[in-house]
Parts: structure tokens; C-alpha cells; sequence
């Protein structure tokens, strides 16, 4: 968000209506988020901007184009204030084709999981991309990369020089989502981007789930302003009340807001001031039947919000958390003219989106043919890993037969995994899956080229009968997680995902049974949000075809590298304790026959 | 306000409760700006810092020295957000004992008549000075110097290459007091300010007296977050209505709070989120009498707005204004301990202050002694102009005698100046001033060393019956100002100010009459605020007995080289008409005798 002084010479022309608008919005009802009042005003927008507000008829010229807004309500285009949008497999042209018909024209990301696999090169690419479509990105640099401890192995490691780099960036407007256990654990990468933050005069973005009392105070005094994850209302009461701003997270996993908001229905609607919203992880199903921020804002309203103040939220309050709200957030002169054409304020319906000054939207589609740039290498490569073998897979013990215990990571929700001791056969050397007893075997394999690593280990709850199942999409590291009880299918879905250079595949009786191709840095897509939405319908279908009742059992398993999810994980390091922030060996006991 | 790695592992520990609070502040009622609610509540303070508010058992040590509040409210400290101070003729250290007792504990200022006279050397001299005062400067570059048109002379030249390199000092906090004119004019250094802020990720502060509709369009269309200067309501309402945080003035001589606070009492409470305080420019006399921000608290409560909501006034809304509420304008974990006791809202006497964690004031008074720091020859320099003669101060024409018609700079009032044509005789080749008419000569010295620059004009309004006066202190330029009706007593008021190295002196019948002494860049004087406000009194006395009717004729002097007041002023560079922006013969017709 440059401006030239020839762009600022020729945008105060604009404002002044020395030039005439290029377009003219006329007959519709402001929504002034910054006032909180509603009232008939006409727009008239210059280029991308926003040049006046009010009664416009002297910036109307010969050739000025014509909005009617048929009485229609004028919202500010709304800001999703935390969302990793690799996380829905969308590429950033195919998420903008699915978000921005639902009105969120900005959004808050770290672009993390492009790093991750891309590195800084990867993540260029994808801010060019970003300016080619019609969703903005206003990016936090991650405040180290990869976010895992013990480290785990990525394509790049973000840390504290990279820093003093990437906040020169005039792209950069704060330290992305820094995790509370890293300013515990005093890490000199975290506290190295905060202080450069400080230098810089940026803001530090927050994440502390249940940060309360002492640890609040402690993560506070590092200097971090706000925050995406509380568990229930009296911990943003707690939050709010020492500071913070808070976002409230209604993603397609957790869903935060009928509790949340509490802290402003219930407790003080004074809290409403610095509340905002953002959807974290959202897939393109979700996004499809239920809508998006229009949707979050719509279920605030139903939970008793009063419709100005739900959008504040949805819009100035995000900007101002963020501190972007000069360019965003409001319909006011000078601001980028991001606006929602809105028929009626309590259904919250989107009729149209314009952003950037062009209208893009109309009847929940994209109104124009947005196509995907072509990638680099950078972004289409392979996946740097080797052809694996069966026996990449089978776990080897020093006793040729008998029993082993495991410690096998027992799956209780998407975000917990609970230690279960389990008495497994040893065959030729070889720890042996179990179908009856409900254990697997899970693997992640580094793909970036950078070391080879492999780990293997034990995992219970996916209740697998047959085959396998892999993603190179597997937030945060993205590296090739496997699962299966069968070494043969494990090593043809992971050489599969390496031929095809990304993607999610389930196999069984060594065949493919089902593909889903992430062709963009093995992680996100370029087809169409409907496609992505059937797609992922029909490799769950087939995952839990394997036998899986999980809701979810590809989401379920490339969750498993987060080493933040108590209480195991499993990185390409190994599995990992998350208690004792170490890997542990998986077999406790041997017992030869 | 840099947080180094190990400092902020020291705040985190300090935070956690790992390491004793150095005090405790208890039995306190907690004025929790954030969340707009009043409960009691302890705080724990470490080194500078808050570290916990609540129960802050757990933060007591041995050696934590406990505070008892005695039931008052704790109030955050109070931030003013627009000052020179230089203008109050106190240094940094005398104006912290002025305000700080008074709950002032922060100030967002540009420094500039510091830069004006001394350059980026005097100003790192003068932030060194901030650092070891109880008073916090939020430093704003100036978009440039000197503010006018046509250019005068100044010590320091401001301009956008120079806005490249301090822009990214820790210390500089956005663009200040950005000019409309100059953003209406185009002006390459204001844009090129302007442009590196956006680069930078900075704020745009402005200063947009009476700008409304298209102008007040294409002024925000340059990116200007704020404004300070609004002369009704109205003019509040538009602003705001259109995106700007509207800071309202109450200085000693525009008082503005009673009309601009109707924006919020009569026509929008909700305005109320982005309307914070400033006083701009005020005078030892007036802080002494009516107390500071403390005062202008009073003034708004007055004016109908309820406790709580004035105070934010005061506190967080300027720190939002200019996005340093992570350090100041609340008392919440990690915020800078800047803490005012008080013993009742509604009265708002400030009965003590904490600044950077330390009790320094009680009773209106600091409670410790703090001295000046030593001055290098930066700031204590002399006046680098040469002595003058009395023929410097006459206006020599091409006739001996005769009469002529000339242009006399009639003063309205501190900032109106009209054109006031009037005869006077010519003698031996000199127009004379002329007591009968209540004409005097008005002359500006360049006093930089820099060209040697002097003008000579012709004044009105000053009703000067004898002597001279002068002031090398005369914001924004600061050049040395002499006025008089005697060309002899203009040249010995000009000479004893180049021999006292700056000052504003009284000469009759070639006496000195009155002199207060400002040695600190010709400025600002390290006195006791008592000790000024009572030579201030003095030195106008002595004005007035000159002849002059004015209530502040030193001050109605020193305003004439701005340029921004209209229609005439005088610079170093000549006379200038305000509306031509250009310079002008004041000599309109000769008459040969």
C-alpha cells in the first residue's frame, strides 16, 4: 500500500474534484462505521479510492460511470482479522472467488504455510498474486518459522535476522500470530522479531488459548496487542479488561462466537469497541453453504448483536486492531473503496461487492474471469523427496519376534491426542499395525530436500481396516504426512503424492482410490472453490471408506505434525511429547517370544 | 520506546510474577479506560512497567515498596495530543514541572522549534533531555521546515530526504502537523513525507483549520489520519463523519473545547471513541492558574460528558489517535506505569503521579528535584547575527522627502492581520513611523549564520508610543523580531538580545527596560515555570507601557512570521502577502516633497 507522491498528487486532484470520479455510487444508505449512524449518501470513487462522500453531483464528469444503488445499504468491505487461507486448499485467486462474493474484500495473514514451503521467494510470488485479484492482504511477518519445538524441518526458517529484513517491507504491518509458549520459553527468535516490532513501530499479533492470570500478565508485558483464540467469554472479559483487542474466531473447526460474545451481550457492551472477527481455517464447503464473514456477522446478530455494531466489527474494529484502518475498514474519503451492497441489514444478504474501485461480484459469484497466474518453480515443484519403500514404513526392533508396548497417540478430537499404551506383535523385526486393536502406523517424511528426515511412530483412533492415506498439505510444516496399517499402500500413496508433486491420495490394495491434486507448492489448488469443496467430499469419502467414523480423517491426520496440539505430535524429527517439548521413542517395552 | 531481547525476557518474567514487583499499589479504584468500568483493583509496577492489575499478591517480595491509594481512583496518565511546548518559553524540564503535577505524562509533539533552531543535533540533544524528564515525548517529524511560503530561513531545512532516514528512528511516531496547504499546493517535500510514512507504515498527522467539503476530500485523499484544529462543531462533525480522530484544542488563547464538545454532547455521543485532547500552546501563567490536561478534563465534564468518558479523552483515545496505546494511555499489563491518583472524578484533582513507575509529584508540585541537564553549544550557541545600527531599522526610499503611501500590517487580533494603507512623511531619504497613526517598523533578522537576511516593514495595532521591543523567540522560525517606533531603540533591543544569546526584550529611551532571559536555542529558558510566568508578566508590563493597548503584545509580535495567518506577515525574507504567498513591496506610492 505504496503511495508515490504522483499517486498522492493525483489522488488529492481526485478528492478535490478537480478530476472527475471514475464512478459514482448514487441512492444508497451509508453505513458510517466510524459514526455509527446511517443515512443517505452517494459515493463517488476515483481509481481505486474512495474520493468523497456525501453529495457528489461536482465530482460527476462526462464520462464518470453510474451506480445506481437502488436504496441499498453501503457497507465498508469487511476484514478477516486471522485466516490462513492455505489452510481451505484454495490457491489465493480460487479463495478470493469464494470469500470475496461473501464480502470480505481484506484480510490479516501470515501467508505462513506459503513460507513454510516456499520460503520468501514463494511468498513474493504469492503477494504479486494477491495484487491481482480482488482480496487485499495486509501480511504479518510469522514471528519464526517453523513453529514447532523440538524444530521440525520446513523450507525455510523465518527467525530474528530474517526479520530485521521483512518488517522494512512495506507489506508488512506486524509480527504474525505469536504463539504465547514461545515468549514463555524466552526463545530469542520470537523476543529477537518482537523487539525488532518495537523498532519498527509494529504491532506483535497475538495467540494465547487460555492465557489467563499470571501467563496473561507475562505474554502481555512482551509487548503483544491482541489476540484470535479464547475458550469461553470470561477469558476475552480477562483479556479485554487488560488490554487486548480481541478477535473472535469462528472458523470450520472451532466455533467460538455463541460463547464469545457473551463478553459483550452478557458482560459489558462496551467491550464491543475493540471485538472483532476473524475465521482462522475455513474450507471451501464451509465457506459455500454457509458464506463467510456475512455469516459470522450474521450469527453475532442472531446472538443478540445490534447490526451497526456487528459490522463495526466485521470492518473498522479489525482495522483498527491492526492499525490499517487509514486504508480500510470505513467508507470515508481517501479509503480504498471496498464496498457491500446490502439489501437489508438484519438479513445480511451480500448483493454486490465492489473492491478496489471495480465492481466484482454479484449474487454470491464473481461478476468478471479472474484467472490464476502461472507459477513459478518456486511454487510448482516437486516434492524434494525420495521414492520410498515398503520398508520405509515398518517399524524395526531388535528382537526378531514377540511383543512390543506402545505409546500410540490416541485421536479425541481434531486438537487433542491422548497418550494410549498398547501391546502390538513383532514379526521379522517389525512392530506390526494392529486393525483389531484400532493402531496405525504415521509417518512424516521432509520434503523440501533439506535433510531426508523420516520418523514413524504409532497412532490409535482413526480405526483404519485397510490401506493408506497421505497429504503434503499439513499445517504448519507441510511436510509428507502418511498414515496406514499397510507399508506396501503407505509407500505407493506417498510416491504417488511425490510423482503427482502434491496433493492428499488414499490407497487400498495398492491402488489409488482417491487423488486430490494441491499442485501449488503441494498445498493449495487453482480450481474453482466447488471443485476443491467436491473434491474434499470425495477423499474423505474414501478415507473413511478405509473404515475411518471420524468426520474428518485427512484433517484429523495432517493436524498431527502441529506440535502445539496437547498431548503428542509427530514432526519429521520424530513423535513428540507435548508436555516435555521432546521427541520420545514410541516403544516402552519388548518382550521377545 | 525500544524493547531489547533481554529487557523484554526481564518484562516477561516480571510479568509472570517469576520476579517480586518493585511496588504495589493497593486499595486503589481502577479507571479501566479499556473496558469503560470503575472497580477496585491493585497494581503491581516493575522497573517502568505494569506488570499485573488485579490481585497482585503473588507479585510482593521482601523488598516491594507497597503504595496505599487510600481509596482514590487510579487514573491513567494523561496525554496531550498536540504541544509545542517550546512556545510556553519552558525547556522540557521546566514544562515537566509544569504539566506532569497536573496528570500530564505524555505529549505527541513535533520538537520543531527545537529543530527550527537547532537542527537534528539539538533535537537528539533535546529527546536525551525527554528521556531523564518524567514527561514522555511521541515524536512526530515535521513534513518539513520551514512551514513558509515563500521560503524563509531557518536553521534546519526538513525535507523528504531527510524524512527517509529519521522515519525509521525508534523515536519518530508518524508526520506532524501536516499542513493543508501544503497538500493542496502539492508540495514536494509534504508528499515526499507523506509517501515515505506510507512506506514506513506511519500516521499523518494534520492540521486542517476550516477545511470542509471537496478541500477537506482532498486533503484526506493524501492519507491525513487526525486534525487538531477545528473551529465549530460542524467542522468536528464533517471530519469525523469522514473518517478523521479529531483531537480538540483548549490552548491559552484558542479555546475551543466548549464549542467543538457539542460534536459529542449535542449531536453524536458515539463521536465521542475518536475526540481526544490537546493543548497546542500554553503558557507558564496559564498552567500555573488553570492546571493542564487536568483542566481541560474539568472543561469537557462541564460541558456535559460523563467522568469516564473524558478521561478516555485524555488517556486512550490520543493513544489510539496516534497508535501508541501499547505504551501508554492505560493501566493495563505492560503498559508504562504512568499512574495519576484522584480523589474524586468529578473535582479531578490530581493528588498524585506516577510516571515510568516512579512517584515524582504530589500536591500540584514534582516531589523530587529534578535538574537541567548541562547544554552543549548546540542549544546555548549564540545568535549568529551581526550586531546591528539604527540604519539597519530605517526604510530607505529614492526620494529625500516627501510622503508614502505604504501597506501597514494592521494586527485583528493573535491571528488576523489585515492591509491597512496609511501616509507617512519622508525624511533625509527614510519613511518614519509614526506614533499619531499607530505605525511602527517591524523587522525579522536571520539569526542562523546561514545568509544574513533582514527585512523591515511597516505594523499597526500596537499602538506603540515609544522604544522597541524584541524576541528571538518567535515560533515557527524563530529569527529575531524587533519591533518599534525608534530605529535607535529597535537597534540596542536587537544588540542586547545578540549579546544575551536570545531572549525577548524592552528598550526605551535606550534603556533596557525589561529582559527575559531564553538561553537555551534563544527559545526556551530552564527557570522554574513560577520564575517565567512572573517575567512573562513583567516583559508585557514593560510592552504595554510602551503604549500599547494589546493584552499580549510580545505574543501578538512573535506570530507575525507565520505565514499561515492571514493576510500579511514577515519573515526574513520580506513582507508576505498570505493569500499571493508571495513577497511584497510594503511601499506603495512616493510622493516627492
Amino acid at each position: 500500500m505504496e503511495r508515490s507522491v504522483s499517486d498522492l498528487k493525483e489522488r488529492i486532484r481526485a478528492g478535490r474534484g478537480l478530476v472527475p470520479a471514475h464512478k459514482v455510487i448514487r441512492g444508497g444508505q451509508l453505513v458510517n462505521v466510524m459514526s455509527s449512524e446511517i443515512y443517505p449518501a452517494d459515493v463517488a470513487v476515483y481509481d481505486d479510492m474512495i474520493a468523497a462522500v456525501g453529495d457528489v453531483e461536482a465530482y460527476i464528469g462526462p464520462e464518470t460511470e453510474i451506480i445506481d444503488a437502488g436504496g441499498r445499504y453501503l457497507v465498508p468491505g469487511m476484514i478477516d482479522g486471522h485466516i490462513h487461507s492455505e489452510c481451505s486448499k484454495l490457491s489465493i485467486t480460487s479463495y478470493a472467488k469464494a470469500v470475496v462474493p461473501h464480502g470480505t474484500t481484506s484480510m490479516i495473514s501470515g501467508l505462513d504455510e506459503y513460507i513454510s514451503v516456499s520460503g520468501l521467494e514463494g511468498l513474493r510470488e504469492v503477494m504479486d498474486e494477491v495484487k491481482k485479484s480482488p482480496l487485499k492482504v495486509f501480511w504479518g511477518a510469522p514471528y519464526k518459522t517453523p513453529y514447532t519445538i523440538p524444530q521440525s524441518t520446513i523450507a525455510f526458517n523465518f527467525n530474528k535476522e530474517v526479520h530485521a529484513e521483512v518488517q522494512k517491507w512495506p507489506e508488512c504491518f506486524g509480527v504474525w500470530e505469536t504463539v504465547r509458549e514461545f515468549i514463555q520459553e524466552e526463545d530469542e527468535d520470537t523476543l529477537g522479531a518482537i523487539s525488532e516490532a518495537f523498532k519498527n513501530r509494529l504491532p506483535v499479533f497475538g495467540c494465547a488459548p487460555m492465557a489467563r492470570g499470571n501467563d496473561l500478565n507475562g505474554y502481555l508485558c512482551a509487548g503483544v496487542r491482541l489476540d484470535h483464540e479464547s475458550y469461553d467469554h470470561e477469558e476475552v472479559v480477562e483479556k479485554m479488561r487488560k488490554g487486548m483487542h480481541m478477535l473472535i474466531r469462528e472458523s470450520c473447526v472451532t466455533h467460538f462466537l455463541e460463547e464469545n460474545i457473551r463478553a459483550v451481550t452478557e458482560v459489558n457492551p462496551a467491550f464491543a469497541r475493540r471485538v472483532s472477527f476473524c475465521t482462522d481455517d475455513v474450507t471451501a464447503t464451509d465457506i459455500l453453504s454457509k458464506g463467510h464473514l456475512d455469516n459470522v456477522v450474521r450469527l453475532a446478530m442472531k446472538a443478540g448483536v445490534e447490526p451497526m455494531t456487528a459490522i463495526q466489527m466485521a470492518t473498522i474494529n479489525s482495522a483498527e486492531a491492526y492499525r490499517i484502518d487509514h486504508l480500510v475498514g470505513s467508507i470515508c474519503p481517501g479509503r480504498i473503496a471496498d464496498i457491500l451492497f446490502v439489501d437489508d441489514l438484519n438479513e445480511f444478504k451480500i448483493e454486490k461487492v465492489m473492491t478496489n474501485g471495480k465492481m466484482v461480484a454479484e449474487n454470491e459469484r464473481l461478476s468478471y474471469e479472474l484467472k490464476a497466474p502461472e507459477r513459478s518453480s518456486v511454487l510448482k515443484g516437486a516434492l524434494k523427496c525420495k521414492m520410498t519403500t515398503k520398508a520405509d514404513f515398518e517399524y524395526k526392533v531388535s528382537i526378531p519376534s514377540g511383543e512390543a508396548t506402545v505409546l500410540a497417540m490416541d485421536v479425541k478430537g481434531p486438537f487433542v491426542r491422548k497418550r494410549r499404551d498398547v501391546v502390538l506383535k513383532v514379526e521379522n523385526g517389525i512392530v506390526l499395525p494392529d486393525v483389531e486393536q484400532d493402531v496405525a502406523m504415521v509417518s512424516v517424511l521432509e520434503r523440501f530436500g533439506r535433510n531426508g528426515n523420516k520418523s514413524l511412530a504409532f497412532c490409535s483412533g482413526w480405526k483404519l481396516k485397510k490401506g493408506a492415506m497421505a497429504s503434503s498439505a499439513a499445517p504448519d510444516d507441510n511436510n509428507l504426512v502418511v498414515m496406514g496399517v499397510n507399508a506396501e499402500d503407505m509407500s505407493i500413496a506417498a510416491n504417488y503424492l511425490i510423482e503427482q508433486g502434491g496433493g492428499q491420495v488414499v490407497v487400498a490394495d495398492g491402488e489409488i482410490v482417491e487423488f486430490l491434486p494441491l499442485p501449488i507448492g503441494g498445498i493449495v489448488s487453482d480450481c474453482e472453490p466447488e471443485e476443491v469443496a467436491e473434491q474434499e467430499k470425495r477423499i474423505d469419502a474414501a478415507a473413511r471408506a478405509l473404515g475411518s467414523d471420524l468426520p474428518n480423517p485427512m484433517m484429523y491426520m495432517f493436524f498431527l505434525p502441529i506440535t502445539a496440539i496437547p498431548d503428542y505430535a509427530i514432526t519429521d524429527v520424530g513423535p513428540v511429547d507435548y508436555l516435555a517439548l521432546t521427541t520420545f521413542d514410541p516403544v516402552l517395552d519388548l518382550k521377545e517370544a
